[in-house]
């Protein structure tokens, strides 16, 4: 079948929303891509080598395309995970295109008819019959010069991309590249402390271990490891920081006392930590991660409700990231209440708050940010990052936190190819939606224009001060 | 920019929906307004003084105005709230005007509109530049003995208005209203005995005093206690009371035995209630109150899940109803169960659900409304008395619970200029809704009339007993 | 009112998107009816003697149509149930008739009206006026040979049905069906085993002798009531059962030692199990019905989150299946963790999740269903099979699970006439929101035509193993 996307995909139906969309969108469609959270490897930049295959490039490591194939029978062995060679490439890619059908009406093949037809070039979809000629042709398109990351960076428009990086990262790749005379970028780390705040978790004196060699700051004490972090924010901000990233199973965050944080902490580090004294670690961590904020100007992003690696086989075999993170119900106004007691009034702290259970929009994210000038309604991430998902988001945040409480769109991906689709998508959408605010009378058209052209780049800009 | 509401505001995008939705529409649009719940000072009609200043007319009061405003930085202070004096009415105004653009899209500003220029008559967007002219023109426009209270009670056409009083109020007020020759609307009181449910409340205990002078009746006990409420109700229907309304975080409805509540009852007088106490006393009390409706067929309205005054510091500086009352997941199915044991199919009673956890409609509110005969699935209130919230309401409980148990629309507003505008919106969306059930074939076009008609009148008076 | 369902209902208004809809609906419309989940009595059709009388016919059984004229103030002795004799079937035909109006825009309607027009050949809307006259022209309908139900099976081009069935029941009516040469139908029995699993319930005791009986195993040991179950299965098996289908209030699915289990099997027959072991119990019963599955391939259906029998004292008086079974918040991922852990990849093992709390679509079941090959999410069921059921359950799982993943719709009435109409109103959703995904540009046309024609016949003879 040819691959060909409509001009007008994602706008309304209706022929007068439509066009206007249509208005809207071409006034924003080419504007340079901010993108204040993601995952992409900044090494990528930095060595700018050619992509390593078709498999390597558009499947093995997108979580989302591995586990629809997964769903639909396809092991991920068959899928370049695993041991490694135990799959070709093109046998990767042959598994890939004889499941196109899987990814029909999904998200996933938006993004992948978009960075197939306006990024590599190719004009049919993919399907078992065509696998070898398109697995060639990709490789071909990779072996161009055209090709490489920094060319495609331009070509992306891309204006700032951040990173997700651990606090005990030493950020070479970010300061090799800023060093760089011949890189005009803008590619900054976001400090993520996710691996020291559960003093529970497997890898958590380890963790400790290598932050203490990252700052020179004994993390033996809780009040060495709050020392440490602090010296790595500032760190992370000299390199170009304007904000961190916290996920977390369930957002309490509840200050706990010096005495008994040192007490939780010797034990941790004794292997000793009974899982109520654990619970009352995190949440006191996320406390202080806000209060570092409050303190520093570091935006904190917050990332709650996810359950990681729901099948123990999976994990075993494949390691995480495998695409069975599971979203749960999740709460954040009573949890969240004395974090922004404390600290949601204060001029300085920021935070913007993300959901996979879109229960939480109306209900909880865009209450909170209708009052607290301190947050802001994280665009609609993950599982809800597909064009329905966003409208809902618009339907469900609109009310209570308009647009200007809202973060602007973060492709959240580690699939650089998907960056310009993520976010045309994106753009499509919210102009679909001003549309149909302005066709039922619900704002001027010219204030549409406004707020279109302020969602891609003025407002991300202010959310994450990356103009500070 | 000109401010010119579109006739067609909120219908449907596709021009056949909408010319459908229009029609319907025409037919009620200008029916008088039933209005069985809302916040309005009945002093006002009464004393019928001229409204004091634009910004307390139109900004201080209204919660929806100051949250919005607060979470685009604005203190409080600077909008009238806070020691006296703080802030000058027309620097208030100025800084609502220069924050026009944080309504954009949000139902504050469909409302707002709509009371600017059908009401007060402007022809402008408020902006930071016409915000001195537009004082001075609002200023004016209050001085004018049209816009009395009480002209403009028959301008909205208002046929009854339902007041929110505490049980220990002497409705003196509404007993003057009725007995003044000269005014010929209908203000009524509603039962609200939200301050002597908790026994661990901090009013707790000034409220039984209260009561007890209000009643005479002695509330040192528990059964002193119902039997003074019992007084009070049997006064307020007598001053035309039709309906109870009760605010709880949780629904839970269970009957305790008498000599357990007179332990508790005892000890709270003493200051000294444990929680669990505290809550299986409360439990009581909303079973008791359906029982009380039971009898003396007053219809019990019920708000569950509204965690208030999030943020202690502004309820510390500014009080309550500031802005940080915010919404929880909320049950009713569960919790009500022994409550609608007793009383479900009762034939004197019946109970309005309310909720703000939109959630709850198609999973509980719509389904018990579609067998309790009892039961009715209030209107879309606070956070989702929106066009969007009002037609997600229509879509969550039209299956189970069909047009005939849903509560007609209840504007809840304090804001007195703004209840045209507000029974406005739902009337077109419910004009938008009907249009799209005819155009998809689900109901004939005469029958859509029918029930448009309905909604606006005779709905709400069946529901909240108006005729009796 | 004249009774006339518009050719294009259910459509989207825009007329572009309808047209689309229409033709997707038209290769559809009369494909042969996959029916693999319900609850028609298979002696329906192996008597196949004419429908009792009208209101037995349309109005007594039919839980959906008794709540909502209960909910309108009917009470259930005039709808046929209660004491025998307590209402005559004409009665029963007016009380329905002139509550019309209460079914207004629900899928009920929708239901009747196509099945009064389209089966019965009706041609006015009842009401009070002509109650009389259309309870004659039914009758007359009924007696007519070809209302039988054989001949309404075939004329409903009913392809399989499924009824569901009792794991102690001796499956006479399937196997006298089957064995009977003049029929040509397929009816084939499901195993729901939810007596067998909750040995806490008051008819576990009795349900355990049954099995006994029928199995000729003992039951008195937990082991033994495994080794039963798995005979019982075998014998379904072997009378062309695919499928299981169970019904719990919460998902959980946690192995339990042995010893624990028979010592709770045990104190259970002796009539003494706490709360928690029973909970335990049935837990692990959860397990072991999907090891039974993993292992004899029986298609395991899971229906959580129903409270069934709100009313006691409807229950009392009038038995169960009486309309106040009500939805409860439900769960999924978590509880279901182990075990999808241990048979999430197994390739015999097949689930598919139902729900009545839409919230668990887009948050649970899809992402469960676009990563487990064994897991598909299931039609929207019960409060939420309606057309804007359907619509919001497309637009919340197909994000994150395609269509491959989706059941295929499934009728669970025991309203036999109403099969056609159920399917048919799934078609149509279904046309119109391939039709959407294609005037959006998400899917292709050619696309679009296969996933519908997959959608009726294919894919739920593949998810429930129709054709093995």
């Amino acid at each position: 079948m040819e691959l060909k996307a409509a001009a007008d995909r994602l706008f309304p139906a209706d022929a007068g929303v439509r066009r206007l969309a249509a208005e809207l969108y071409a006034a924003v469609a080419d504007a340079p891509i901010v993108s204040p959270h993601g995952h992409v490897d900044p090494r990528l930049l930095l060595d700018d080598d050619p992509f390593a295959d078709p498999a390597a490039l558009l499947v093995t490591p997108d979580h989302y395309v591995l586990r629809l194939l997964h769903a639909h029978g396809v092991p991920l062995d068959a899928l370049g995970r695993g041991p490694a060679g135990s799959s070709a490439p093109r046998d990767v890619w042959r598994a890939f295109a004889s499941h196109w059908h899987a990814f029909a009406a999904t998200p996933v093949r938006v993004w992948l008819e978009d960075t197939l037809q306006n990024v590599v070039g190719l004009d049919r979809h993919p399907s078992a019959g065509n696998a070898d000629e398109q697995f060639d042709a990709i490789a071909a398109w990779i072996a161009d010069p055209a090709s490489r990351p920094r060319r495609l960076y331009e070509r992306f428009r891309i204006e700032v991309l951040a990173t997700t990086d651990d606090p005990a990262d030493d950020l070479a790749a970010h300061r090799a590249l800023a060093a760089d005379p011949s890189w005009h970028g803008r590619v900054i780390p976001t400090f993520r402390p996710d691996r020291y705040l559960d003093p529970s978790a497997p890898g958590w004196r380890q963790a400790l271990d290598d932050l203490t060699a990252a700052s020179g700051i004994e993390t033996g004490t809780h009040a060495g490891l709050i020392a440490a972090l602090e010296d790595r924010r500032a760190f992370f901000r000299a390199c170009g920081a304007t904000s961190t990233d916290t996920g977390v199973v369930e957002a309490w965050a509840v200050r706990a006392e010096p005495a008994e944080l040192e007490r939780i902490h010797a034990a941790a580090r004794a292997g000793d930590v009974p899982a109520s004294d654990a619970a009352a670690y995190r949440a006191h961590m996320l406390w202080e991660l806000a209060r570092m904020s409050s303190e520093d100007g570091l935006v904190m992003q917050l990332h709650p409700g996810v359950l990681r690696n729901h099948h123990a086989p999976t994990l075993q075999r494949f390691g995480p990231d495998t695409g069975h993170d599971l979203p749960l119900p999740t709460a954040y106004s009573v949890p969240l209440r004395e974090l922004l007691r404390d600290f949601g009034t204060h001029p300085s702290f920021r935070m913007v708050l993300f959901t996979v259970d879109e229960t939480a929009f109306s209900r909880e994210i865009a209450p909170l940010a209708g009052f607290y000038p301190s947050v802001f309604a994280g665009a609609p991430w993950w599982f809800l990052d597909s064009p329905d998902g966003i409208r809902r988001y618009r339907e469900a945040v609109t009310d209570s936190a308009g647009f200007g409480k809202t973060s602007g769109f973060i492709d959240d991906t580690r699939a650089f190819l998907s960056i310009p689709a993520r976010h045309d998508v994106a753009r499509r959408m919210d102009a679909g939606w001003l549309a149909t605010l302005v066709a039922t009378g619900r704002l001027p058209e010219a204030e549409a224009h406004a707020i279109a052209a302020d969602l891609v780049g003025p407002l991300p800009r202010r959310v994450f001060r990356l103009d500070a």
